[in-house]
């Protein structure tokens, strides 16, 4: 298939019906009402502005998640914003069909409504950069850039998007680092189209700065600010916020995820296919096999899913999981990678290993011999010698990992992450066996087809 | 037993019998005599002079190298010396029981006259250090040092020389890196009696600096060089040459031999015992018991002694051995220690190693993704990732520890020494079984009785 037969294939399946396209208008313009009203009712001074890609008509088809926002004066009082915000939230989430308080920067409502979850988050009114005051505010600019710029290539920015999620390099959150609707709309406006932004894969890593609205002429001095940062903070890219000189919009872009979007976006130029947007049934396979296979050994750490959003989870499992690299290999066993992650209410940490078991005896280094330390050393050990100045002898060991590991927490010589930690300490231990609900989980993490560039399409 | 009564069983067995003392005699008188007889037939202008414990009176029983020393004037050239030395050498040689030509510096004659062994070195007829121009000139200034200041304690350097040999420290030759019986004299002589020695094993290590002839004092400028020179090189003693203020008596002794000399010496004060000076019979164990005592693995490279001395042969394993260390590390099997030796005509390197075999798999690092190696190394490889910049990929391996000292010997990839690395390309591999013949140093080995502070005595 060419592709463009391809791509024509996706929309269908991406670009919302007029249908749908109706349903979300009416869903706005509701909403607007009610917004309005309540703002009314409480006698306030608040704008309403529709922000997010139902705002800037980039959203998939299917994929109706409303973010209204509510600007308060610039002159309001960070306190009083705060409070009456989330306020005006409520009154106007008490006429929709329920909600709850979330917290971010600041709490904001999260509201359901026909259906569809409804996010009411109170920010200023900025006219411009130099007004922003929450990390909130720029929405209502980005909304409004996209809308000025995006010049008619909505279901182009759909098609990257569909493109990186299929990839599974969309979503700037810390525990994906991959790229973000912002980013994907502003490429496409960069560069002109789907298909141009997949064949400037490697154009952009080598030019590494990315910048639409020429800050680097009219800003120069906050705009080489914000490029040296990033450079020295060694970003794959520095795509200069169009509506912010201070910001890397690709900040949360992570080498690994641009690595996969860079490899795939050739394979798809060289081989079109519809996989690539909404991923295959992942290849499976036997986990046991693997570990025969590759003659080397798996640890499961695992616990009950703790009550943390994946913000928190994800990152601190992350955390904990180089901590025992870092442990195991002090300990003579060689990591030779890990994952992390929870699924079917289970957290799990899984450890490829290059052994189950090591030798009984280590050799422990001592003091040097001729201080009071040396002479403590040679009289505590049975067998004691030289090498160089420093006394050796002999220290018997646990062999098993598994023994190793629950010595390691006992004495806390493991690395946590500090909202698991107390979970890691009471977890499961499994050696080279992990229960039903992970064994797709563990396949994929030793077979590497979990990451593997060429596997999964 | 009392520390008086093992010295004076000891001396009974070291200290030579009038009837010893008797032969010695008459065989340095018997030599004297031939050697200015040749000297004279010769028209040779050079004074013949003993050097060494015969000469000093500090041999032990049994012990009667004779060290004939053959003095040219100053005023000799150097070829002239080599050739009439070697000349005058051979003709004193004539007259005794067989010889043969060794070759140190210069070539010099080693002959036997009535079962004991005679070098006949030429040298220079030194006065002071500052006419000193070959590495033997010093023996005559040693020799005349020694006998002017031991002042009757002859039986004390025995007693040391015997001790040192008993706990394996003595000899300065760069496999033993132990004591000359020059620098047992002089600490004799400096510090009064052999158990005098042993109290100042750590106050010595303390001091640094032993200067029994003021040289810093009368030599400051020269003196100050060398312990500056010698404490750079991070020399456990610095003995300043009593008839040299350039040299250290003490460069070629080893913190390891010091070490055991520290622990030994207070072991012996604590508890006297003749074992100190004459060895025990080794423990003896079963190395293949110490194998599964440890659950360690044993590696022995094993090949026909070649026709090298000690001197550049243990060297030469040494290095190799090290070089097994670092690539077997390289490889992910880690080394706790190993040895190296000959015996009964076999030259061997073992290596204690954590484990025979390894996983199949191993993670192969790659380039960084975004460059033309990278595209390549994807291209090349089945399952490829990114981690960070770098592209990641598996590798199967050999597994069994053999075949990969096989393959990285085939590939040049470990560090040997270069007089012994085509014996070791060809040498035989063993996997936890050694020959008869290596039975003992593979327990001495493994158990690190070899080596132990405690076990021996």
């Amino acid at each position: 298939m060419d592709v463009e037969a391809v791509v024509e294939q996706v929309l269908q399946r991406i670009r919302p019906t007029g249908e749908e396209r109706a349903f979300v208008e009416g869903l706005m313009r509701d909403l607007e009402e009610i917004a309005e009203d309540s703002i009314e009712r409480l006698g306030l001074d608040v704008k309403p502005y529709f922000v997010g890609s139902l705002a800037k008509d980039t959203y998939l088809a299917g994929d109706h998640d409303v973010d209204l926002f509510l600007a308060f004066p610039l002159d309001t009082p960070l306190e009083e914003l705060r409070e009456k915000g989330l306020e005006l939230g409520k009154a106007i989430a008490e006429r929709l069909d329920g909600y709850e308080v979330a917290y971010a920067e600041h709490p904001y409502v999260r509201a359901k409504y026909r259906g569809v979850s409804v996010d009411l988050v109170p920010c200023y009114d900025v006219k411009g950069w130099r007004d922003v005051r929450t990390a909130v505010d720029r929405s209502i600019l980005h909304t409004k850039w996209v809308l000025e710029n995006i010049n008619g290539r909505n279901d182009e920015v759909r098609l990257l998007k569909r493109f990186l999620k299929g990839i599974n390099a969309y979503g700037s959150e810390i525990y994906v680092r991959g790229f973000s609707g912002y980013l994907a709309e502003i490429l496409v406006i960069k560069y002109g189209s789907f298909l141009d932004v997949l064949e400037k894969a490697d154009f952009m890593l080598r030019q590494k700065i990315v910048d639409p609205e020429n800050w680097l002429r009219k800003e120069p001095e906050t705009a080489l600010k914000t490029v040296k940062r990033e450079t020295e903070e060694d970003r794959p890219l520095v795509v200069i916020d169009p509506v912010d000189p201070r910001r890397n919009v690709a900040a949360n872009l992570g080498w690994e995820r641009y690595g996969v979007f860079y490899f795939k976006a050739h394979q798809f130029l060289e081989n079109p296919a519809e996989e690539f947007f909404f991923g295959k049934t992942r290849k499976k396979g036997s986990y046991l096999e693997e570990l025969r296979r590759k003659g080397t050994h798996l640890v499961t750490i695992m616990f009950p899913k703790p009550d943390l959003v994946d913000d928190v989870l994800l990152p601190q499992l992350e955390r904990s999981a180089r901590g025992f690299e870092r442990a195991l290999s002090r300990e003579g066993f060689r990591v030779l990678g890990w994952d992390a992650g929870h699924r079917g209410g289970k957290a799990f940490l899984m450890l490829e290993v290059d052994r189950r078991e090591r030798e009984r005896v280590t050799i422990k280094p001592g003091p040097e011999f001729f201080t009071e330390r040396g002479r403590d050393f040679y009289r505590k050990n049975e067998r004691v010698w030289v090498i160089g100045k420093r006394l050796y002898a002999e220290k018997r060991v646990k062999e098993s990992i598994v023994d190793v590991i629950v010595e390691l927490l006992g004495k806390n010589q493991v690395a946590l992450g500090k909202n698991v930690r107390e979970n890691l300490k009471s977890a499961e231990i499994l050696l080279n066996h992990v229960p039903k609900e992970l064994e797709e989980d563990a396949y994929l993490f030793l077979s590497r087809e979990k990451w593997n560039l060429k596997g999964q399409m």
